[in-house]
Parts: structure tokens; C-alpha cells; sequence
């Protein structure tokens, strides 16, 4: 490499050094140190190695990069600066409200693919991707995502490494700031880059250790990774914390702190020529730029015959086969677990649809949310529900990240029976009505649980599926229609006589609500029973309205397999809370740790089968 | 080692395949293949190696071992069948609603510490024990942990064994049992015991690779381990899944199934020798076997100027090191962010009460929860509120564990600013709500801070408090008294005519709702407001007889920083469902995503301020 160009990279470095500090002192907050250790690997990367158009950041064919140590993102900003991408103005309006220069870089920005500030997610997202790039689309844009040595310590990093090894991601880079310093002290490897090097070496890498800050060696790095064969490479940098900095380098108590701006003459003065007229390499290109992911249907509509008992859980791949058929973009991620829910039936005719996680559900998660970006599939995830609790963090960055992911949880609640509390949901529908914009569905039978299907693949943002362990009878035929934001009347009786109740239920819940309403019809007690399939958008219209059916003060009892908080006796009491009229919301859900036993016992010790609900019933009934 | 040692290690094995498929047919479901695998494993580590009393398996002193492929639980309980503690009508009790030798193993058990079955947590559960056996207790009690190849994919396993290494724990010792198969097909590495070395080696443990099979090499591995200082150690055993089962091991489609009860007369036929007398070796001796954990008081109250800005955060870290003054068993966790959550507070008096656990929440989660076993410590865990959601897991495992532990989450909601929404929680009520019989506190001044964070203390049970960045004013003076389940009343104009409405709020949004109070007061509208402080348990009461002072029809508006799911305002309309007051409440809560700002402009663009609820109250008033 010609001194020149190297002394280019370096008066980008310090560039960038401004810029970060000059933004982080607009903001008075933010992390110019952590920027100021990557500038020399955020130069060399975006004007010395990644192919990409500055007028189309996210176009399909470009390289990816995914800041993983987030925080760090003045340093990205001011690389897109740099680019010609983003103006001074623009980067001094960092952590402003009406900018999307945010504090952590967010997908508002065009620049973004997903986003980071909760640590250890980048290395998940980036093998998403290079598992599209290599698999799917086949093409040969490679992604490169920076992590920190402090977040290198996150499991869903090695839970990462190993998916990329497994899949032999020769086109995934992963460079490592090692910058010594945490947040509150130095972080446990210090300058250690040995054992870094050998963790990935461990963990099926190619590792490469380099002095971060010398832009040859970086570029030799990259030029390595791309030489290196059927497995990724991860870019050991030893860098300093604060580097260039006057009295800030390699300094304890800088972390998250804006530095004076005196500082910035120094470092201007280390930059020799002018900034130049950038000439990026283009992207590479990609079979199909924009692909179509919109009107997926099932490839035959549900064909069940009333009253056979389905699992949801095997209506759910049965469909998730069939959308398969209709579009090659459907891709299904499931952790070990595929017999379990299913998710094995799309690989009989479509095999490379599938993806194997093994048991590692973070990464799961963020690498179908990676493979999700710039359009390039529709990744649906499938485990027990109670396990993507292990994912939680990784499901709220992709609410923040915009994502386009499906999560189907199987073996909800007690009703899974002997296994014991440890493999039962009984939070999940918390967890998941938290994702603001999210859709949960609760199918009860297989005919609505294979449109549960269709719909998640048609809408676009997270939605969650709730399915069931137990084979129950099916309850709607094939031309049953089903919405987002739509609940069943499958019973109605409250314009007989009689004092009166509302049911409302969901899954194994719902089969025993349709019990208690003929056992409360043969004491001539009038109710309606809801299936509320949509729990989120919930169906306040069709609730409200039968239930005012009832008369003036209607009692409503809602029954759930799930714990109180979150749950659908807290979405229907809140949605019908600012109401007017005097609703009564009585709810049966678990009240406690369950244990091990058949799933009727199961239901019956915590009240939620046909006898609890008649005895509530026939209690709160007006 | 005599033969006969040999031989009769070996019978103990095969008895404890015969227990475990004896039990897993009686329940007709359940893990005899995984359990064969580990049958040596456990006969060598519960009859050659460990030290416990029967009479008393969590005797303070005792070797400690963690199932954590707990569906392997028949070997397990199969072991103390064969030492004595369980009879045979017990553990054909497997998997029945009356019996607590559940699906996986639960602590309603006396010899198990922690539930298992949501895999990878094993070994941070381990390592806590390990570390408060080695700095803590200082005695030489051991830990042992095994765990399966398949859940070593889990990221939290490797958390765990950076966190074991860091702090040398030479007293701790993980077998990973590599029977190469996982639930739907084959595990990633196969029976490369290499690579399970490597891994473990570059996380900082010495590893041993044996044939698990092998009780000779298996004790020969354990006194290796013995002899081992300054690291923790790693057994990987080969071993076959399904070991001894004819037509069973090693094959596929196994996992989970019972086999067939024939299969046991050809083991049957493999023992020797009858069943011997146990004679284990006692446990060793720890200085105060019972510790006193109760009645832990601040070293001094609180002590405050009314009206002073102290962020709760503050407090809480100022009370930590008060109750660490009075108590050398309160345990400090923090996830590098102690200068944040300021748990840093402990370190000037009590630098042994802090445990560093660097950037890795899932294993601080685990290894609280396990230091806090058999009462050697009340742990307490402290990150941002947003990063226990990477814990939502161990944290409903705990739940389950029955755990005594306690989770403090700073830099609640969209009141932090401008780091932006991957730093903010807005889940954390919901997901700590969810926990039964756990509790739930929102200080929102430093005195209720302090205090609760004393009540959680002497709770036993998991406790989550919830704390907030900004510094407000100081409400209670230090004489004011706080209890679970207990709401203040800050203030009450109910009795005058008017429109009228309560206001409830905690945090951030008490505040706003008292500066409403005044707004609405010039404009003749009286309200209430409510101090929540205890979400959970939640004070009906108050709230409910604050709200009739309004009159028949009473309207409520709950104000938060938070998501709507399984926040304030579905726990109070869920609270006050029931009820046949007609109570209408309002919600107010952040709707989507939040971005970058000053905490003021978030409030306003979310309308949680006191602009917000005056709008609100001024329509819904009544």
C-alpha cells in the first residue's frame, strides 16, 4: 500500500476524531473515546475495503456493517459524513429530538439496517445476514460488524460465533475494539488479545490480531478475511480507549463522557492533506434487487374436518409448509426444537427454507432479525414459547429496529402438561403485547391457526403465534376468514332470559369456556362465548358490544393459560377500562409456580377448566 | 482404584438406568436416554466423589451439584433412590400431580438447589455457589455441574465460565456429558470433545477430556480437578446417548421417549453385585451453618431535605452500603454499570460484599440466584432496568427456583433521555409483574428509595425495584414508613365540589401528576393523587377507597413510563375489575418506540406529563 494512501486513512481517522468529538460536545453527552479507538477501523472499513453507494446506503448488493458496540456511533455518523451521506449540520444534531441521529443508531436513519446499544446483538444480526447473502441470495456482498472487547463477555457472541462456524460464513468479519476499558473499569481480558484470538479460534473462526490503529495491518486484516475459505474471520484490533486524545487516551473514568473541545486542535493538526472527492467501490450485484414479499398465501387453503382434534403447534408448520410453496422467501429459524413445533415440515419440499439454530435462542432471534433486513426473506422463529423469554432482549431491539421477524411459540401453559413450569409459558403473551406495534395471535384451533400463519407472513413487523401442545378439536371450516384485530362469537344466548355472563378465551381456555356455557345454559344462565384470537390489536368493538348485550352492567370473565401481568384478563380489563359503561372484569389465569401433571389436572388446580369458569360464573353472573 | 470399586461404580450405573427407565415408563414420558448417558457420570460423582449427608442433602457444607440438562432428571433422582433418601414408590411418582419429583427438577425438592429445564444455566448457577463458597464461606465445600453438549450452544454457559475463571474458582468443576445427539438431530459438534476442550481452555479452564463411560478415568478426572488451583476445571465425557439401552443407544429419534420397560432385564443382567450399604463422606464443616438474614436494618434512616434533588438510583446505592453496614450476608451483583446504578456505593466499606460481573446479565442473574442458595447470601442485582430483559429468562427460572433474590433496574423509561430506546426500559414492570408471588416496588423519591430497597432485604422471595436516572425532590421525610402493598396518598381535594379524578402515578410521572394536581385545582377540578409504590402486591385498597371518595362513578388516570402491557395501568384496571363500582380508568403510557431527546420532551411527546393528564383529566373528569 502506497504511504500516501495510508496517510489518507489516517487523516480520515482523525476526521472522523473531530467530528465525534465535535458532535458529543453539541450533545453534551455520548462516547467520543469509544469512537476515537475504532477511527482508524471505521476508516479503513468505509473508505478502504466496503463496497457501497453513498446515494443508496441499504441497496441489496452493498456490504453490511453492523456497529455492534453501538454507543460508539458518532464515529459511524461521522463516517457517513465523511461519505458525503450526511451534512455537519446533521451530525451536530446528535441526541436531538426532532433528529434521527440518535444516541444508538436506530433504523430511522437509512444508513442502519438494525439497531444497537444493547450490547453482544451485532455478531447475531451480521450472521443472519452473511447466511442470506451466502445461502439465500447468493451473492457476494460480505458484512463486517464491530464489536467491543467489553461486550465480547454477552454469551449471544458466542452463540453467534458458533452459528457463523456451523454455516462456514467466509464472507462474516468480525472485528473486535479491544480497547481495555469498560464502563465502570477495565474490562476482564485487558489487552489480552491472545485469548480473544483463541476464544474464536475455539469457536471456529479464522483470527487475525492487529494494532487497530495501524491502517496497513487493518487492511491486511480484510484482505486475509476475504482470502480465508469456509469459515468467517474475526479481527482481533488492540486499540486505546480515547486514542489521539490528550489526557483522555488509554485513561480510566472517560466512558460515555463528552471531552473538552480544546482537545480538537490536536488532532486537527495530524490530518496532512485536505478531505478528498471519495470514489467508493459499487456494491455487488444481486440476482433481484427489491424482492416481493407481499401476498403470500397458502398454497391450499386449511382442509380439517369439524371437530377432529389438531394441534395448533402442527397447523402452524403444516402452514408454514404451504407459505413455503407460495414464496421462496420464507425462511423458518428453530432451536433445536423443530419435531417439537413443528417448524420440520417446511424441509420435506423446501429444504433450504430452513435453518437450524440449535439450542442458542438469542441468536435465534438476531439473526433472523438480520436475515429479515433490506427486504431479503420473511424469517419466521419457532421454539417453545417459554424460550424465547431467553431471546427478550433480542425481541425489544427488534422492536426498535423496526423488524420484520415472526416469533411462533409452541407448548403454551400448563397445558403442556408433565414436563413441569420450567418448559411452560406463562409470560409470553406479556412479553410479546410489549412490543409496541406488535401483533400476538392466539389461534385456537388449526383452520385459525393456519391463517394465523398466512397473516404473520403478510403484515409487516413482528408478530408473535401462540400455539398449543395439545390436540383439540377443530372449530371453523376452511372459508372462515380471520383479521388482525378480529375476535370470534362462537356462543350467544344472552338475549334469553336469564342472569348473564361474558367468556372470553383463547386456546386450551377456549374449549373449556364453550364447556362452562352449556353447563351454565342447563342452570339458565345466559353467556356468550368470545375466542379472542387477535390479543393484540385486541377487538374492543366485538368485546364491548356483545358484552353489551347483557344489559347495562355486564360481567365479563376472561380465562387464560398465562400468569396475571400482561396477560388477556389485563388487555381486556385496560381496553375496556376508559368505557363507559360499567363493565365487570372477572379473570381466571395461573395464580402460581405450577408443577408436573396431566394438563386437565393441570387446569383444574388453578381453576382455569369449565369448572372454575361455572363456578365464577355462577357467582359474578347479573 | 481396587476392580471391585470398579465393578460396583459400575453396577450403581446400570441401577440407575434401571430406575430411570423404570420411572420414565410408569409416567409414560420423560428422559431415559439422556439420562443413560450420564450413569456413570452421576454414580461416580455421587459414590466416589462427593460429600453430603443424606439426612440433610442442603447441609451448608455439603458438595453442591446443579443438574443443568435437568431433563435428566430420572439419573438424578434415581441417585438418591440408590443413596438412600428416596424410595422406590417415590420416584415411580415421576411426573404425577402429587408428587414433587417433577418433569424437571424444582427445589420443592430437598436436594435440589435450583430448577432446571430452560437449558444453559447450570454452570452460572455453579459458579455462583463457587464464588461464595471460595470468598464468601471460605470453606471447602465443591461445586459440580453437568451439563449436555447440546446446551453448551447457549451463550449463558459461556458467560458463566468467564465469570468462573475470573475469579478462580478452583472449587468448581463442570462435566460436560457429550452424547452427541440433541432433540431433533444431531448436536453441532458431534463427538468432538476437542473442540469442547479448546472452548472451555480459552475461557480459562483446565480441561480434561475422559470416556464418560469410564468410572476409573471419571475419578481420575475429578482428583485432577482436586489438584487443580487457581481454575475452575472442565470434564468433557465422551459418552453415547441412550448408553447400555439395546436398539436405543447412540441412535436418533430417541430424545425424550420412553423405551420400552423389556430393555431392562438385559442391564438388569449387567450388575454383579446386590446393592451396598452407602457410607458417603460427611460434608465438611463452614463456619456458621445457619446465618442470620433476617431483620437487616439501614445503619442510619434517611436522611433528607424535603425537596432536595436525589435521584432514586442514588438512594438505592446509598442504602446498599447501609444495609451492607449492618449485614456482612447482603451480596452487591452488578453488570458494569455500578457507577450508573451506583451499587459502586457498597465498595468504599464492604469491597468483599461486590461482585463484579462484567458486561454478561444472564450469568450476574444465575449467579446471584446461586449465591443467595441455602441462604449463604441475599443477593442483589443491579444493571439498567432494560438489561434484565437479557435475564428474562434466569429471572423466570428463579421464580421457579423459588430464589431469594433481589433485581434493581436503573434508568427507567423514556426519563432517561438522550441515549435513546435501547437503553430505556419500558417492559421491566411487566416482565418483573409476571413473576409469581414476586414483588414489585417503584420508589419515586430517595426516602421510599431507601426504604424499599430495605424492605426488599428482609423479603424473602424475588423483589424488583425499579429506579429512575433523573435527580427529583425529595417527598418523605426520614420518619415515613413504607410497606409492601402500601400506596400513599400525597394529596386529596376530593371533599371540595367539583369535577373530579385520581391520579396515579410512580417515578417520574408521581411528579407530574402533582404538578396536574395544582392545574387542575386553578381550574376548579379536585383530584387525588396516589403515590403507587408497591406495583405489586398493589394496594387495592387505597386506591379503591380513594377513588369512591369521588363519588358513584369514580374516574381514574394512571400515568407511567412505561409500555401499556403489564404496566401501572392494566395492573390498576385488572385490580379494579372485580369490583362493582362502575371505576373508569384512563391510561397514559409511551405508545411506540421512543427516540433521542431531553427527558421533558420525551414526557410531552408521549403526553405522561402533567400537560398530558390535565388534557386528559379536563375531558374525563366527573
Amino acid at each position: 500500500m502506497a504511504t500516501t494512501d495510508v496517510q489518507t486513512l489516517n487523516d480520515v481517522a482523525n476526521r472522523l476524531r473531530v467530528s465525534a468529538i465535535e458532535m458529543t460536545c453539541a450533545s453534551k453527552s455520548g462516547h467520543p473515546t469509544s469512537s476515537a479507538s475504532a477511527a482508524e477501523i471505521v476508516s479503513t472499513l468505509f473508505f478502504g475495503e466496503m463496497r457501497y453507494s453513498v446515494q443508496a446506503p441499504r441497496e441489496a448488493g452493498a456490504d453490511r456493517f453492523i456497529l455492534s458496540k453501538g454507543h460508539a456511533c458518532p464515529v459511524l455518523y461521522a463516517a457517513w459524513e465523511e461519505a458525503g451521506l450526511l451534512t455537519k449540520e446533521q451530525t451536530l444534531s446528535l441526541r436531538k429530538l426532532n433528529s434521527d441521529i440518535e444516541g444508538h443508531p436506530t433504523p430511522r436513519l437509512n444508513f442502519i439496517d438494525v439497531a444497537t446499544g444493547s450490547l453482544g446483538q451485532g455478531l447475531g444480526y451480521a450472521a443472519g445476514m452473511a447466511y442470506v447473502g451466502k445461502y439465500v441470495d447468493k451473492a457476494d456482498y460480505r458484512v463486517y460488524t464491530l464489536l467491543g472487547d467489553g461486550e465480547s463477555s454477552e454469551g449471544a457472541v458466542w452463540e453467534a460465533a458458533q452459528f457463523a462456524s456451523i454455516y462456514k460464513l467466509d464472507n462474516l468479519v468480525a472485528i473486535v475494539d479491544v480497547n481495555r476499558l469498560g464502563q465502570s473499569q477495565a474490562a476482564p481480558l485487558g489487552h489480552n488479545t491472545d485469548v480473544f484470538a483463541a476464544r474464536f479460534t475455539a469457536f471456529g473462526f479464522h483470527s487475525i490480531i492487529v494494532d487497530g490503529h495501524d491502517v496497513s495491518a487493518l487492511l491486511a486484516a480484510y484482505a486475509e478475511a476475504k482470502a480465508t475459505k469456509g469459515k468467517p474471520t474475526a479481527i482481533i484490533a488492540r486499540t486505546l480507549k480515547g486514542k489521539g486524545i490528550p489526557d483522555v487516551e488509554d485513561l480510566e473514568n472517560w466512558h460515555g463522557k463528552p471531552v473538552a473541545a480544546e482537545k480538537i486542535a490536536v488532532i486537527q493538526a495530524r490530518i496532512k492533506n485536505p478531505k478528498p472527492t471519495w470514489s467508493i467501490p459499487k456494491p455487488t450485484t444481486v440476482a433481484e434487487s427489491q424482492l416481493n414479499l407481499g401476498g403470500i398465501k397458502l398454497s391450499s387453503p386449511p382442509s380439517y374436518k369439524l371437530g377432529d382434534k389438531v394441534a395448533t403447534r402442527l397447523a402452524y408448520g403444516t402452514a408454514l409448509a404451504k407459505l413455503a410453496d407460495s414464496s421462496p422467501h420464507i425462511l423458518a429459524f428453530d432451536a433445536d426444537t423443530k419435531n417439537s413445533t413443528f417448524a420440520d415440515k417446511i424441509i420435506a419440499n423446501h429444504p433450504n427454507q430452513f435453518v437450524e439454530c440449535f439450542i442458542a435462542e438469542q441468536n435465534m432471534v438476531s439473526a433472523a432479525i438480520g436475515a429479515g433486513c433490506r427486504g431479503r426473506s420473511i424469517p419466521f422463529c419457532s421454539t417453545f414459547a417459554a424460550f424465547f423469554t431467553r431471546a427478550a432482549d433480542q425481541i425489544r431491539m427488534g422492536a426498535i429496529s423496526f423488524a420484520n421477524a415472526k416469533f411462533v411459540g409452541s407448548h403454551a401453559g400448563v397445558s403442556i402438561g408433565e414436563d413441569g413450569p420450567s418448559q411452560m409459558a406463562l409470560e409470553d403473551l406479556a412479553l410479546f403485547r410489549a412490543i409496541p406495534d406488535g401483533v400476538v395471535l392466539y389461534p385456537s384451533d388449526a383452520t385459525s391457526a393456519e391463517r394465523a400463519t398466512e397473516i404473520a407472513a403478510n403484515h409487516r413487523g413482528i408478530v408473535f403465534i401462540r400455539t398449543g401442545r395439545p390436540a383439540l378439536p377443530v372449530l371453523y371450516t376452511a372459508d372462515e376468514t380471520f383479521a388482525l384485530g378480529q375476535s370470534k362469537v362462537l356462543k350467544n344466548t344472552l338475549a334469553q332470559a336469564g342472569k348473564k355472563v361474558i367468556l372470553i378465551g383463547a386456546g386450551v381456555t377456549l374449549y373449556e369456556a364453550l364447556d362452562a356455557h352449556k353447563q351454565l345454559a342447563a342452570e339458565g344462565i345466559q353467556s356468550a362465548v368470545i375466542d379472542l384470537f387477535s390479543v393484540k390489536p385486541i377487538d374492543t368493538k366485538t368485546i364491548s358490544e356483545t358484552a353489551k348485550q347483557a344489559g347495562p352492567n355486564p360481567v365479563i370473565i376472561t380465562v387464560e393459560d398465562h400468569y396475571q401481568a400482561g396477560g388477556i384478563g389485563e388487555a381486556v380489563a385496560s381496553a375496556l377500562g376508559p368505557l363507559p359503561e360499567n363493565y365487570t372484569v372477572h379473570s381466571l389465569f395461573i395464580t402460581g409456580v405450577p408443577r408436573s401433571g396431566t394438563p386437565d389436572q393441570l387446569l383444574d388446580l388453578f381453576g382455569i377448566n369449565a369448572k372454575g369458569i361455572v363456578n365464577l360464573a355462577k357467582k359474578v353472573a347479573a
